[in-house]
């Protein structure tokens, strides 16, 4: 799927499980409303009709019902549905997208944690959302036993990740490492060991330096 | 996904709506408990857990929801699943395994009838199974005309495809007789406008020339 000449930008945060993602996204969105910025915050696996679905099926039951290759479809399948039936529309009518998870995720987790290769998986998100690409991509970055440490004291139901071990989210962090260099013109890492405005701060600055809302 | 040495034979049935597979997948089985041989009979999609929860997302609800790349991508997802969780530890325990529609039909109904080509199907095909191929393919033949005649009178919920048109049910069957001509070690096309029990017997005797039960 390719991008029509739109309006409005697209942003993806990126990062493993208690990097912030969803904390700064919303801030993201409070900075651009005063802007006069009408923005959709968004998230991944879900985000549309079927892909909140495929959510449910893939974050919660038993663990080794999906192994690697399955969620890899899974997710894309649920990508192509957040593309289609929310994402574009929004940014068709003006309004920006900021997205909490993308595709950069299933690269990281799948291909790199999962290690199912960078090849393998870029043949899945080639078929299932082509050149589509954010404008913008935040990789909060932290070591991987801080992620783990902050995440321990959640309660809910999609932990499939979180149990992951120390091994595998590293495998992760440096995934996302090698997106942000691959990517530069895209992606931008940052430190999100500090305190939350801070990060903010930096994010803001470097949003209004690269997209000029 | 690769085969290993196993003792039991995979046999799969496909072709358009109407064509008689589910009743022709019973009367194989009985015929196969005739021989001594214990048989599986399953279906796609679904045919294990998590398989049957993206039939029914495929299946049922608003038509429009997924597209035929989504498509794609979840017949796959269900699939891994059926091999994995049921047809795999199946052949393994020295069973034979009959199913209702495989992996040709996604590259008949998606790769042709929605055209999205040979090779970008196989690619997700790849992926998600390998070279992990049936022993016996029987593709049951039908003009289209006469698959959409017997469909009519159904009643029920997973009529998705059944609602295509009548173009779309010849590119289906034109890519069945594809893939046919490419697989011919594999696959054999049956008439199925016949009377069921010559039908059945056509298939026996197929299945005691090429595998021997």
């Amino acid at each position: 799927m390719a991008r029509e000449p739109v309006q409005g930008k697209f942003i993806t945060l990126e990062g493993g499980d208690g990097s912030g993602k969803s904390t700064q996204c919303r801030l993201l969105a409070e900075f651009l409303a005063t802007r006069g910025i009408d923005c959709v915050v968004t998230r991944e696996p879900g985000g549309a009709p079927g892909a909140d679905e495929i959510r449910e099926l893939i974050l919660t039951g038993e663990p080794d019902r999906w192994d690697a290759v399955g969620e890899t479809l899974l997710f894309n399948a649920a990508r192509r549905n957040h593309i289609r039936l929310t994402i574009r529309p929004a940014l068709a009518a003006g309004k920006w997208v900021i997205s909490d998870r993308f595709a950069d995720s299933t690269m990281a987790y799948q291909g790199y944690g999962n290690q199912l290769g960078e090849a393998a998986v870029r043949t899945i998100q080639d078929f299932a959302v082509g050149d589509f690409n954010p404008d913008l991509t935040f990789i909060l970055d932290l070591p991987a036993e801080e992620g783990l440490r902050r995440t321990e004291g959640r309660t809910h139901d999609e932990d499939r990740f979180e149990k992951m071990d120390l091994a595998f989210h590293e495998r992760l962090r440096g995934g996302f490492h090698e997106i942000a260099r691959k990517h530069p013109d895209r992606c931008v890492l940052v430190d999100a060991s500090g305190a939350i405005d801070a990060i903010q701060q930096e994010m803001r600055d470097i949003l209004v330096a690269r997209l000029a809302p």
